[in-house]
């Protein structure tokens, strides 16, 4: 017997999620939708990333990344296109990777994964934007196309964020990821491209980093 | 010599946020003081809170709590006083707890430690979102003097939803958080009393959730 174990299992007669999702729809039956999706939600704070925190201690997981971007896109917001819609953007990016709960985070780099990548988000989407009433499902399915499409300015900006925000990660903890995955500078350039459509100077800083880390030997050389 | 240390050493030539910084400074120095602002946020996904996860698998960060709150104010919005300024309430929360980077998470429950809490936080708004330009800072410190006020529908809405997050988890993971710390059912009341100001059927949702608790045993009744 060990009585110190560090998560100790709860008693027999403790609460749950479907407990919790009982007592809210016993208020009305769309709170009870509505906290069940919420309840969900905990679960993105266990996909893990190939990003490095800053400070190398552990990869980053797709909850916190997503705080980051939005972070990110009220602060660099104005430096979008005038025809983007900051505050949408900003759903965008809170909203974007909620599929990975069911289909996982796919590296940006892995090409062969990224082929069956689709179809799984596609069915991870139904699910867990099932959960909630009809209408805020259909909400959410329509801010996860935008961002997915990439068709719109707001949904051009929202990626470029989401481009950023790894460069960002990557080379603020030294380059690791790339060094690990011996990833080539002309990868790099490839993926961060749309940078460009979504704001100019963050290009432009995109590059003025890929060009330091390429000088340092973090990033492969062309062949 | 252990060539498998799972965080290796950056290489002597790395890239780090301080050249990251200046690389963006010298594209102007505006973006310069928004790159380090948002570098810096990283450490927030060091913060780590009192709640676990609803898996009980580790305890919560205050980045991805963050995360969390704005995805509440998304879905359960609509539940607001119509005075409430919903897109603004989604800042709030993103916003609320940056300071934690400097003062660290005070557990609500430790009434000696909330004593200098204030202070602490106070430095700490200071140094951190005066790493912005001086507009964006007043911006930042607006929004949070919104949220520790909760003297605005805004501000009591996104209160209300801090409030009720933890709720949701230390209940869907057993109440774990409660049974360590010996809590009882008046203290979780009170400290979620302010619910009731943000909105209606979230206070609701706390009653039920918090006599279902007591009734397990998951908290303790009167003294």
């Amino acid at each position: 017997m060990n009585s110190e174990a560090s998560a100790p299992a709860p008693p027999d007669n403790a609460l749950d999620v479907a407990v919790i999702g009982r007592l809210a729809a016993k208020i009305d039956e769309r709170l009870g939708q509505q906290i069940s999706f919420i309840l969900e939600l905990d679960r993105l704070k266990g996909i893990i990333r190939r990003s490095r925190l800053i400070d190398s201690s552990r990869f980053e997981n797709t909850a916190e990344h997503s705080w980051h971007l939005a972070m990110m896109a009220i602060v660099l917001g104005e430096r979008a296109a005038p025809e983007v819609d900051v505050a949408r953007a900003l759903k965008l990016v809170l909203v974007h990777d909620i599929v990975e709960i069911d289909a996982g985070d796919v590296y940006i780099y892995d090409d062969a994964a990224r082929l069956s990548k689709q179809a799984n988000e596609e069915a991870a989407a139904d699910r867990l934007f099932g959960l909630l009433p009809d209408d805020q499902a259909a909400e959410m399915r329509e801010l996860w196309d935008e961002y997915e499409d990439r068709a719109t300015p707001t949904g051009q900006f929202a990626y470029a964020i989401d481009r950023l925000q790894p460069l960002l990660l990557n080379a603020g903890s030294g380059g690791l990821s790339w060094t690990e995955n011996g990833i080539r500078e002309a990868q790099v350039q490839k993926v961060n491209g749309p940078i460009v459509a979504g704001a100019v100077e963050l290009w432009d800083l995109a590059q003025a980093i890929i060009a330091e880390a390429t000088a340092a030997g973090l990033l492969l050389p062309e062949e």
